[in-house]
């Protein structure tokens, strides 16, 4: 439980509302700002504005999944203008607060470093990122399944990298009924893939084992899937490349050979918000909790 | 291999491709009618129409999956107007041709009786069936992806009917990595359930047993999801119903209860046209050439 | 509950134990004949005698899996002794009592017909035969682990027939992450075999798809493993034969050509009796709740 | 291919012949050590003694998995008497020979340090735990299935540790059928488990989670199966605990309280020496090849 812990959300999107009730259910304290549109009816929850008063008595302040711009400002989807930070704000919060984030971009690092605060970049947590996978991978799955008029049973499917979102993906798709191979450059990770029952592939030898391949689905964030790839793959086959952006696809050349090639970026939050949210909700709360 | 075997394609959609691309591979000698704004450049296809000639020689006629209507005419993706066929059509087939159609009306049944000619109805064959359950229940698959914020992954996940489709459905939410129950009336199901890995249910208690229940996948063709089951789940819950129209829900409540149900017809030809149609073309030649 | 019903449980093995436990958790009154030498301190549970007292009152007999010897005698592992029934036995039995029996020989039958009373052959029920393919299943992957030098993992495993046996271990094979092909004659069951994920082959093809096979299982009572088919496969191979005897397997020949073929009958008993006792214990309990 | 390569084995057991096998599959002269009793007939195998001029020529020396004891020994399975090596035999050897053992004791590792000799050490590489978690997971299974009187299927098991093998073990357990939870101490190692469709718990809660488990495997190299955890497990509760000796249970409160618990020692040697010499087969021979 949560019970005694003050808790400032600052905007965000359809997440954050999953914040906001996770912490709640714990009993937390929770302050919402940049939420005049959202219709909430929980008691603790206190829509308010950035006071000193607030701010100093903060067991944590949560920013949105996207950080604070360069600019210090906030997008918040339920509010018609962003907030905008400054570092007097920082500067009221007390050294115990924690500030949640999904990622952090220079000024927000800056000022943290600067006032001795503990800014915890949720993305950077290897345990979100493979909860994170798993909407990623539905996400990029749906894509493949709108993508194709083929189904992903019986299907070959390539899976390249073999990190978080890699074993999700080849997981699941295997579990649809599709034949799967995956490639990596680790020896250690081939051997888990021979264990988990896929093909393994290393991925020096990319272009001549994606010939027959229906669909690629691309972790892997420096360009592999290269013209000289592509040239050997099929024209019917679909790439899905999640990869961060711009991705590992050549799409200029994909395009000129007739390969449908999509970027997917930021799927959990588009595909499923309620589950993103809930990954981030639980994970704020404990790290709250771990150290209150 | 099918040579010398001679067919004709009557109209269809995209599942008749298909049929014809496996059909020349296995080097029959395919008679396209219907299909006049089909590009396809394929040796032994001949684009004609059904003169008496080409009715006699004949070894197989094969009619859309919607078959033809009770008015004598067939519907072609590819052609601008529909083909009609008349009684003296089936006259100068020979005894040996066989007739292949998806499903029959009452003309095309009536008519094959009377000439003593032999009709393969496709979707009433349980291998059919169970191949088409595959594209079924991967488009049932995404349309859950489609109407939901929230993972497959992780949620509760009811399939009621344990037959053709039943099976594969709680097969693939399971492999993507839900919690599967399913509901069935025969013991014998109720014991594969449990042997196959999921929460087993009678139908009999069906309304206490989709109370936490994120989706139900409904393959059943009789109204099951009642107003009373349908009052008692969550107003959260999604129902893909594919049972054949007017499927197992009443919509009528679910709707008024605020519970998201959608009806999904012939999700194999839509989301899958491809895989379908290799289904249907392989069972042919498979048939055709059994006997031949 | 089975409050105010009177069972009789006459002699058995290990499994008994689990149907006499059952009975006693749902509150019925168990008497126990031919159990001197269990030890149970379990209330509402009597070691009797077969006194016409008794035999008037009982909702349930239930007798041994193996049943009634054809010279009315009953195998008990409890007693020294066996039990021998008569004729007047079965006169004293009111006609609501039913009697179970996993099979039944010819003077049983007979003997239940002739006095118009109902008996239940278990081992002929659907539900049961697929519950049993779990424990059959798993005895019949740890015989194949016992008698080879390598793993599961990765080999290339044949299934012989897909009914309730064969649906099973090739689900468990899979689950392990071998390479599973089946084998069936049916063209639904090779459309169910393409839908699960494993290889699929007509049995009309044996001799030509074993050649490369590590392990067969084979569940098909019919000799198709023959000498044709044995002189074509790998000497390392290994034969798990679970078909009622005399098995599939041509042994001779395989002896001779050095191939190790195992008949393994009796499974569930032997490897899992407390599992196999659930499953027996559940269906008597459930079928005489459904007419109590 | 490993043409022109000159490998000498020394002794160990049936895996060696995996080696030797491997190895002149891919064409290299192979010198075989202490094999007077293998019965082998394959060109280019030499069976011969530790000459200096045999050592002075070898590109790979291959010791057996449980390496040279620290009185000079070599044991092996094909010969009656030991073979004894000396420092000599070490100076003979060139710079580019590269020495493959399982393990390494001190004085192996102090004499390959002394004469700058790279010395790998097979157990030690990460791709060789993961592929020997396939035979380690096989053989607890197996013993698992041996000591039990229940099924795999539908049991309630519990895998402590989520590494190399606690991941195999968890994974086929789950494709068998049993309900299985994974224990494990990292916030990622919960993140995965989840994902990949088991029930995490954190190690720390140990003694609550083990209370209704039917069987756990310990692969954690730490005593965290205390007398505390083990009195509030069931009785009928089998361990079989794989972690290298002395195990992970306090085996003399286990046999106290009437658990069975087994220590496993050594699996993939023993129960399928053939796959476990392929693993060190093949990457013995890549790594000879890498750097060939
Ligand atoms: N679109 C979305 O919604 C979404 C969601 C989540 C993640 N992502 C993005 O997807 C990518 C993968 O994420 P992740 O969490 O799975 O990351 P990860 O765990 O780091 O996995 C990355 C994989 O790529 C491989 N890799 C990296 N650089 C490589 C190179 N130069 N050559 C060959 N292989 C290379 C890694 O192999 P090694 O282990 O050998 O380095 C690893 O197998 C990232 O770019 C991430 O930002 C996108
Ligand atoms: N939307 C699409 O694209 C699509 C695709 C394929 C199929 N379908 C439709 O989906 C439905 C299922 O197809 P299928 O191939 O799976 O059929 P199926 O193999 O016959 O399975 C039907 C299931 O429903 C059960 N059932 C039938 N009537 C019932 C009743 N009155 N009460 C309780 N249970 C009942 C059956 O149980 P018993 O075995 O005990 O009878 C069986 O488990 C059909 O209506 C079919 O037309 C739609
Ligand atoms: N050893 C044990 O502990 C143990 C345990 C359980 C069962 N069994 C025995 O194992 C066998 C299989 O049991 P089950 O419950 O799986 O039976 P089942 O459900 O009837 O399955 C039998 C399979 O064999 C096929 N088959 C039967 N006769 C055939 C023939 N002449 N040619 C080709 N295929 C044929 C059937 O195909 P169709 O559907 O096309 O007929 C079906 O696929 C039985 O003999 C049973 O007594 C042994
Ligand atoms: N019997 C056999 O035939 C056989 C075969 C293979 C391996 N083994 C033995 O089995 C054990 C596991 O092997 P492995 O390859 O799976 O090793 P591994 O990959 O290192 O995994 C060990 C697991 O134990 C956990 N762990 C280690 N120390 C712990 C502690 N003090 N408290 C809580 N968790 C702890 C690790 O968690 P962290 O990641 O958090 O450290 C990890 O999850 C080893 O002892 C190995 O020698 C035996």
């Amino acid at each position: 439980m949560l019970t005694g812990i003050k808790m400032a959300v600052l905007g965000g999107d359809a997440r954050m509302v999953e914040v906001i009730s996770h912490a709640l259910d714990l009993d937390a304290s929770v302050y919402l700002i940049g939420f005049e549109d959202l219709e909430i009816n929980m008691a603790d929850a206190v829509k308010t504005n950035l006071t000193p008063d607030i701010l100093r008595d903060l067991d944590a302040l949560i920013l949105p999944v996207t950080g604070m711009g360069d600019d210090w400002t906030i997008v918040s989807k339920y509010s018609a203008r962003p907030i905008t930070l400054s570092d007097d704000h920082f500067a009221n919060l007390s050294k115990r607060c924690k500030i949640f984030t999904g990622i952090a971009r220079t000024v927000l690092n800056e000022t943290c470093r600067r006032h001795g605060l503990k800014l915890v970049k949720l993305m950077e947590l290897d345990e979100v990122a493979i909860l994170n996978s798993i909407p990623s991978a539905e996400g990029a799955i749906q894509m493949a399944m709108e993508n194709t008029d083929f189904t992903i049973h019986g299907s070959e499917i390539a899976v390249l990298g073999f990190g978080r979102c890699g074993i999700t993906l080849a997981r699941m798709c295997a579990g649809i009924g599709a034949k799967v191979k995956v490639g990596a450059r680790k020896e250690s990770d081939l051997a888990r893939i021979v264990e988990m029952g896929f093909q393994a592939f290393p991925l020096s030898q990319i272009s001549y084992e994606l010939q027959q391949t229906d669909i690629v689905f691309n972790t892997v964030p420096a360009q592999i899937l290269t013209s000289e790839v592509l040239s050997r793959m099929k024209k019917s086959c679909v790439i899905i490349d999640i990869a961060s952006s711009p991705g590992g696809t050549d799409f200029r050349f994909a395009e000129k050979r007739g390969i449908k090639a999509l970027l997917a970026p930021s799927l959990p939050g588009i595909v499923a918000p309620k589950t993103a949210g809930q990954i981030i909700a639980k994970t704020i709360c404990r790290l709250v909790l771990d150290h209150a």
